[in-house]
């Protein structure tokens, strides 16, 4: 198997990811192709391993910035790591891609590149969380911004897919996002997209809360792009707020520096459950093709996760299996 | 002064609002009228207070539960606390209504009973969030979750005014919540709703995103009742997870629990901070008095800071304040 990595993709790139990319080809046994600047790749790989088999370097010479607008950048940029990259996956040499690069640009390429899976209508980006119990998939958290009830729909079935297979639990429940739990909750579109979940075979529990993305109420969360891309912004910023202050208020007291020692194995473990890197990267869902997205602040062990992610994905013929359950829906 | 106070409202009511009262009375020498089931209050009063002067009950022998539907509870239960609290500001006889009970209740009865600022269109609740810098007024965060454009502008210039009036922070920023802040970015309603912030004289910055209700970008962020809605609950959420989650890891660490107690005062500081109960209730801006609501499961120092920003608002004259605004708008 064949994982092409965006090299030049996050805040980071291209040091973390080469060095995510080593370590993911030594864990998992998986080929990767690295796309970007050769030079820039080449005397990192050189230094970082002997040998590097499984990993060969695919030169791309334009990158596309963090804040490019997506679609322009993806038509004009035809040289860009993210656009190469999911050409390797159309032309079939390489089984999936990720990136961390500008998510835009990724949702933007990869749906153009691969086109959309047969009766999938719109792509949308799976999010895993970590709750109280376990983890929540929260999707869309910002492909599609302004979704209509049926793709809503569809993005239950491939989350359940998702679940089940990928992330390997039985009979997934699924939430639709929502201002209250009651029936009557919500705008016309909410209480539409209900009534569409409503009829299926899912394991639907009807309306959740914004509180139950974290207290586990259910294992998967449908929501609209734009919502979903607020609040997992705003988590992400709240959970480092309440790490600063814990921080700066720990220290202002003469034994709190002490007191962080002591507790050093216990915030480590504390924080491996909050953090994101140790989920790997956001599957683009929909899409013909396996495409995996990264935090831009992604970490050599997001980068790793990520590649794992991507990987299964195509090990349990993952686009396939939402082909068959958009069939027969 | 007066402030009308739901004794039956919220999860630990009527015994924590008492409390909470009791408090405020002393502090802030204001008068109180505790409204609900007399033979349930006069008992805690008689308890905790001797000559607990300031204080009057209004006895009032309904409650509208925090589950039950708003409008149709509103309309059938015209003695509950909540509509005859929000009656004694209609008849003058109090100068504010605050309730910790069911928020959907409290929107209703404080829109049907004393209408709607002339000139403003419809209410919406803003909500104080701590922020890495100081604080952010995030409005609307469930009132109104299908708002027009002309609506959010509306609410733009409410937070103005409660920002320099009532927080007491000259100049505040204001930012519109969206996927990006690039002008491009959003649905139609949210590229319609910065044109007419753009045109108009208040500090408005543009559009913030989910992460900047946290980092404190700016003072004021505008946005939906929907997306507020999930966002508010999400984080409450998610800072309670967090804090469960440390405490279980901490313990599990044998020295752990030596750590917490080294740990204890800079616990509390920090807790201060992100603490909703010291920033008071939410002010339902735009209807014709003041009103203030308070999270269902308000603590008697929620209550007592709650009075506090009702009381602020009567005497900043802030209902006024908004009248000139829109006037010259």
């Amino acid at each position: 198997m064949k994982i092409a990595v965006d090299a030049m993709g996050g805040d980071y790139a291209p040091d973390v990811v080469v060095r995510g990319v080593i370590d993911a080809v030594r864990e998992y046994k998986t080929e990767v192709i690295l796309v970007g600047d050769e030079t820039r790749i080449a005397p990192l790989l050189k230094k970082s391993c002997r040998g590097c088999d499984g990993i060969s370097v695919q030169h791309s010479s334009e990158v596309i910035g963090m804040s490019e607008s997506a679609a322009s950048s993806v038509r004009r940029k035809r040289d860009s790591s993210i656009v190469v990259g999911v050409n390797l996956v159309k032309q079939g040499k390489a089984d999936a891609f990720f990136s961390a690069g500008n998510t835009g640009a990724v949702v933007c390429a990869g749906t153009l590149g691969l086109g959309m899976l047969p009766g999938i209508e719109r792509p949308g980006i799976g999010m895993v969380m970590p709750s109280l119990k376990d983890i929540t998939l929260l999707i869309d958290v910002g492909a599609n911004i302004n979704p209509k009830p049926a793709q809503l729909l569809q993005y239950g079935i491939m989350a359940d897919i998702y679940f089940r297979h990928i992330l390997k639990r039985e009979n997934p429940s699924i939430g639709l996002l929502n201002v209250g739990e009651e029936e009557s909750k919500g705008t016309d579109f909410y209480k539409e997209t209900r009534e569409l979940f409503d009829k299926t075979s899912l394991n639907f529990i009807g309306n959740v809360e914004g509180k139950d993305i974290f207290s586990g109420k259910t294992d998967i969360i449908v929501c609209d792009g734009f919502v979903g891309n607020v609040v997992l912004k705003a988590s992400e910023s709240l959970a480092e707020m309440i790490q600063d202050l814990l921080k700066k208020h720990l220290l202002k007291n003469p034994l709190g520096f002490f007191g962080l020692l002591l507790l050093g194995s216990s915030l480590k473990s504390f924080k491996k459950k909050v953090d994101y890197s140790e989920y790997g990267g956001a599957p683009l869902l929909g899409v013909n093709g396996v495409v995996i997205i990264g935090h831009g602040r992604s970490n050599a062990n997001a980068v790793k996760n990520a590649i794992r992610v991507a990987r299964a994905e195509v090990e349990n013929r993952f686009t396939d299996r939402i082909l068959g359950a958009i069939g027969k829906s």
